[in-house]
């Protein structure tokens, strides 16, 4: 799904559409929705750098009509930092998801036994557009069956372990596109994917109008030398 | 406050301090809180950029103790793109905090006038370490009298209206320092703010540190055409 105003050229601004795409875009939009996975002790930016880049797609720029946040019940959910908050839908009651995003963090760990939570993941991967994982995220996929033979990636910490677990082709890059099987590297590299996702989904210049809205221009300052250790992951050494 | 362990050249290591420090740390964090303002309508990143690089100072790198959402009342906040968040603390419940962020967002246009609001920044901005704000969220220290005189930022969208208040000097910048009041630019901008107050306060070591852990390593691809456009903010275009 390509973004018509962007192909026509029109100089950027956020409410001036012609008229003949109008109707075009809004049937595009009603067939579209984006589904974020929670549970407990998710890693919050995980879960809120993408959200944000999503719906700023979603509400300004023709995006996915329904950002929905989804979890095993309708209780809140309370974040490793402690955020807590309240679902949107359970899996009962969620729709059919056209892109789901799965974010990492401590509570990974418990998810990849939870059968209910590994089934809603594969049931639904089957029919989305584009199934994505932020940071650990990526060990919820593997356990659903949809890293196999594939390239992926995750936080830095735990690429081993992701290595250890054989079949699936462990790479270290900010992230990693293996058809419709997204996953990232740790944390903050869920934002650049879901940059990336547009750019795919409705091009270039529609990403770039999200980009601008978000400010997401960072300042590249890198301090200490954390980042030159040996465990750093390898895009940001080689 | 500097980190002691950082000073110590010891190499980087999530568990490991040596014991001497411990207790001299353990006396440091017990001192400092960090709050975190909620409203309706705030822009969710504004929020939770900064929440995640806090909190991840927090509870691995000997930053704050307490990391505290802190709204009105108890009741759950909506955010602009929907997100719901239970509250830690209300206002009356809120401890004398060390350091307090600001987010923006459309619900800043409607709390410059909520006068309870207000008074708690303003209050709380008295024995602040450092107040911060992000995006829109500078409007809510204008009005509470925290920007008199004093350089400031915006998200690019409201730089003009920034400027119309007359009393505050609007600069371009992804961030801004002015003594204990610090402003950044909009949405994704906080989480760069933030890492600069750790390097601040507790050295450029210990924000690395930070900044591997959260990944923070853009990739730095700017899509399309947009960040080229009249109002994109001087800090991208010049």
């Amino acid at each position: 799904m390509r973004d018509p105003v962007e192909r026509s050229g029109e100089p950027i601004g956020y409410t001036l559409f012609r008229p003949q795409y109008i109707v075009y875009l809004e049937k595009e939009r009603s067939r579209m929705n984006f589904g974020f996975l929670l549970f407990d002790d998710l890693e919050e930016l995980d879960l809120v750098g993408p959200w944000e880049i999503i719906s700023i797609w979603s509400r300004h720029f023709n995006g996915p009509t329904d950002c929905l946040m989804i979890a095993e019940s309708d209780d809140p959910v309370k974040c490793y930092n402690g955020m807590i908050i309240t679902p949107h839908k359970s899996f009962a009651d969620a729709p059919t998801l056209d892109y789901l995003l799965v974010p990492g963090g401590m509570g990974t760990r418990k998810e990849v036994k939870n059968k209910y939570l590994i089934d809603f993941v594969a049931s639904q991967a089957e029919t989305c557009r584009v199934i994505l994982s932020v940071c650990t995220g990526s060990f919820i996929l593997h356990s659903a069956g949809l890293l196999k033979s594939k390239k992926a990636t995750t936080h830095f910490s735990r690429l081993d372990n992701l290595r250890n677990l054989k079949d699936v082709e462990v790479v270290e890059r900010r992230f990693v596109k293996e058809g419709k099987v997204w996953t990232s590297a740790g944390v903050s590299a869920g934002i650049d994917m879901a940059l990336e996702l547009i750019a795919e989904e409705a091009g270039e210049e529609t990403a770039g109008k999200v980009q601008l809205y978000a400010e997401y221009y960072p300042a590249g300052t890198r301090y200490g030398t954390a980042h030159k250790e040996p465990q750093a992951p390898g895009y940001i050494k080689n």
